[in-house]
């Protein structure tokens, strides 16, 4: 069987997934839709699908799943409206930054049986995946605390900030995220603290810009994640799950695996200086997990739900933050 | 000038300043004193010292400065009447485990203008030096957030976790220095949670074996630190320090460093499996900075002050878990 | 400009090449020829480009390049007759394994005006490259040492080992070329020693496994090759170049950048196990490099000429074997 | 048993000796003796022993063993008169620079039943040690190859080269020593290049900064050993061992274990700058290993005929670089 693809929103995220897609033995890109004609043109020119209306693809017979890559505040009306139109869906992260909406949309996944992937790549990095596969192998006996390291190479344009819905549910909602999938067990609690010390423009948005958060769940396994919105060195992705018969990390990734050494020390070259370089290998394996899933009716994993548990998360920590307390989760 | 010193308890960590104490060029063991007669001489044996009672040495006039290695619970009384006899004193951390007795104990030292320094080790290892070293000269810019990972080999029997004070004040306490050594700014709110995952007798002697805690300073600094009693590879002491500029780090130490190759990978041998060969250059280093203070009529550092901080930062993380909130410390 | 493409060969390596060329903006794949029709077919029905013979793929107007990927025999046959045809040559190395016959077509290629790349991919591997632009830059100064490490993670089959011209010809033979690259002279003096360390039948069909070489040049700088056919941890591929202002290395690559840590240490998982997946982006990169050299008129390298010399440097250090002293290469 | 020491020499390496002897349980410093009265003195002052001349040393009834760090071409009548009067003797290396006295001194090291131990500070540094046990220990199979690299971090003054012996007997003859420690086999070939790229008085002085050397035994095991005068980064000591079974490798030391990351990467310290603060605990090992010896009436290794073997190699590699072939050793 082969997947047949409906692309909406060809801008930055969206050309990563049509050369997925493109690339995959077992789908095909068929249809691009985009509000600017030149950016859909250009996909099409790429990889040789048509340019049509989401409607036209809402509508098409040609089409078994779309790609979700339009601004977020259009993600659950998409979600929704494709699950009516029996196509599968992958939506970028986040569903929606509100809960209620959220929970609403899921409500229509459910309802219409729909298939739902959210765009949690990092849980398809390989080297994440081969710390959760030590984990699952028993290498690390339980799991009891896991320490997530998360620094962005630079602060984003406060434009940006405005509309991101915040720290914890823009950024940290990927740690919080992976401290789901590798606790194996689900956070009850979060305590947050936060603060303006890259920029001071952030703050005047009403945002924060380094955060620190501990989670634990009802067995008392902790996970503690350090954010900052701002590492010289590059893209800084760290995890770390400290078990009871051993421990299991994911080191940085860097483009240049060289060493210089001279009367200065022993240097090696920063890390990747973008997400999308950093994790390349994780938005092609993420889309190859979504077409398989689709091929063998399997469950699609990370689903809606898991969207709506990182949001619970990150909008506990803001609580935390706001009222210097410990917030329970249900 | 060669400082003379008294030894009062010559068990473990006494032999180790003995040792110290007697390999320093500046410094001369006098005299040693211990409950035990056996310990006692074991010490005048191998560093040919005199074996005196508590009193002698507090009377002595060719001594000049003690070392004390007494249990816990006789620290505070043992640095008041030494400080009233005009020495000077290096003692183990705590000074002791509770706030109010800690304070009238610095009082004493204070009106009697005594030179009082507590043990905090880690601040002489020469990596975590070098760390300090690195921050001080500017290299990462203004420090925004610290991380400190300390997991012990293994959990200590049950008789010494009751007499511990808790693992926030036996263990974490190192951190809490440690992360006010590094913070370069006194930390005013604590959260932190705590969990037993390791050994339920720990929790049955109403204690706990795996904390997390962030610490807040005013102006918005972060302190993570992450605890455990067990870490099967070794002991795990590792500090990152993120700056405005930059990072800086100290790797964890182990004593071979080699790496063996074969078909299930690359392994380096486990770390120290013990304090005291972990931080061997620290306690020597950490003795020596006494002597050459005394010599100089220094500032010795740290000093009780030091300890009672840290005290503070304790109890503040132990109320925050059983409060479920952030604690403000003054 | 689009490059037009013939794939002569289908087999393992033919399809990475195919795939390279068929990802390639600036290029396509317009024809493959293979003795066997369903590998033809297959590359065919993957990348959509017709199956032909090597007759019509000479022949005809609408290729412009081709890559040779026949057995090793019909290299230097292949490029004279491509080299006539007046169609750009990109072959797999070597040439040949005969000096004379490689001397020969490299006289056609010249006489023919010919585009000769020879696929030696590691000088594209994106860490070796790094490696050589730290040189190119100045920052280790003058270059004096090279020491290349390169072990191939298990022997080939005896069959292979018959018809590969030995270790020298067939595996130093990249090594040559590094050293070559990285020395920026050319080395005058070849000494070197062989044993069978690793399996009998290697030596019983006149080869060795295990070798050690020492290449040297005019002005004294000194290049050291360690091989061996069996690195039971994987694919060890290093290679470090020491200056008169520093030292710059290239270290392993793994597929999972992670580590686990327990009682028995810490550990890493072993290296690529397989040149193909060592090297996937240095295929790429080469093919990149090809198809940029044809684009724009630039000179291609490495060229035959540098097949040729890395091919002296192997037979130099046989003869050294053989007679036990050094040989000086013109 | 306490083993009782007289020191020939006083200078630099002799204080180390002397710190280890007087620190060692089961040792003690009887005497010092040098030409340098200041310099015997300082000794006597800083560890409680006797001043006395060689002659007295020789004749003394309550001295056992000594320890000879007097100039190199003192060594050999030092080790025959002292094993004549039926001392242990510890002498720095090299028992002499050439080949026809080394022989006659063990000859008489043998009629007169002596203890002779030559100091090859690196089989007691604890990483390496390390290294051999994984070897002894069959962790990585039959042992194969062997890379051995070491760099100073600067050349010495043209003054002490004069008086070398030149590189391969003055520097590479650790290596060799390393080699043969390590292969489990005796070198029976040795082929070298060597140049000048440092430093052209080292080259007027009608020596070498730049050297690389193939070993090879009977069997054909191959030991690289690759050394320059010079590595800005600093002491550079590595070995690694390939094997059947798998490959175990040492790495370098440095003081301070630390990594800074900023815009231009991240830094760890340079290496360090000096062979004795590199090998403080191999030169502590070493006597221990000596005393300990002496003591149990145990086989003392390295012996004579280890500084023996290792002068051949370095003989051989001399002549392979003056005959531009293999060198054959018995």
């Amino acid at each position: 069987m082969t997947v047949r693809f409906g692309l909406l929103g060809a801008g930055r995220i969206g050309k990563v997934h049509a050369k997925a897609v493109s690339g995959d033995a077992n789908a095909k890109l068929v249809a691009v839709a985009d509000a600017f004609p030149a950016a859909a043109e250009a996909i099409s020119a790429a990889y040789g699908c048509e340019v049509r209306t989401i409607e036209a693809i809402e509508a098409a017979k040609d089409i078994d799943a779309v790609v979700i890559c339009t601004p977020t505040d259009t993600h659950a009306d998409l979600i929704e409206r494709f699950s009516r139109a029996g196509k599968a869906v992958f939506c970028e992260k986040p569903v929606d930054l509100d809960l209620a909406r959220v929970k609403a949309c899921i409500k229509v996944v459910d309802e219409t049986k729909g298939k739902l992937m959210v765009g949690f790549n990092r849980r398809f990095d390989p080297h994440f995946m081969a710390v959760k596969k030590a984990i699952d192998e028993g290498r690390i006996g339980t799991v009891e605390m896991v320490t997530i390291t998360s620094r962005d190479p630079g602060a984003p344009p406060v434009d940006y900030i405005k509309r991101s819905g915040g720290i914890f549910r823009d950024m940290t909602i990927h740690d919080f995220d992976m401290a789901r999938f590798l606790l194996g067990e689900e956070p009850v609690a979060v305590t947050a603290t936060a603060a303006v010390l890259v920029d001071k423009a952030i703050g005047e948005a009403g945002d924060y810009d380094s955060v620190s958060v501990i989670l634990q769940t009802a067995s008392g396994k902790q996970a503690v994640i350090s954010n900052s919105r701002r590492a010289t060195y590059g893209y800084d992705q760290r995890i770390e799950i400290h078990g009871s018969k051993g421990m299991v990390a994911a080191e940085n990734q860097r483009p240049f695996s060289i060493e210089l050494a001279n009367g200065d020390g022993y240097t090696r070259p920063p890390l990747h200086d973008f997400f999308m370089t950093r994790y390349t290998e994780a938005y092609a394996n993420e889309i190859a997990s979504f077409i398989a899933a689709i091929e063998k009716g399997a469950t699609i994993t990370p689903s809606g739900k898991d969207g709506l548990a990182a949001l619970k998360l990150a909008d506990a920590a803001l609580q935390s933050v706001k009222e210097g307390r410990l917030i329970k989760v249900d």
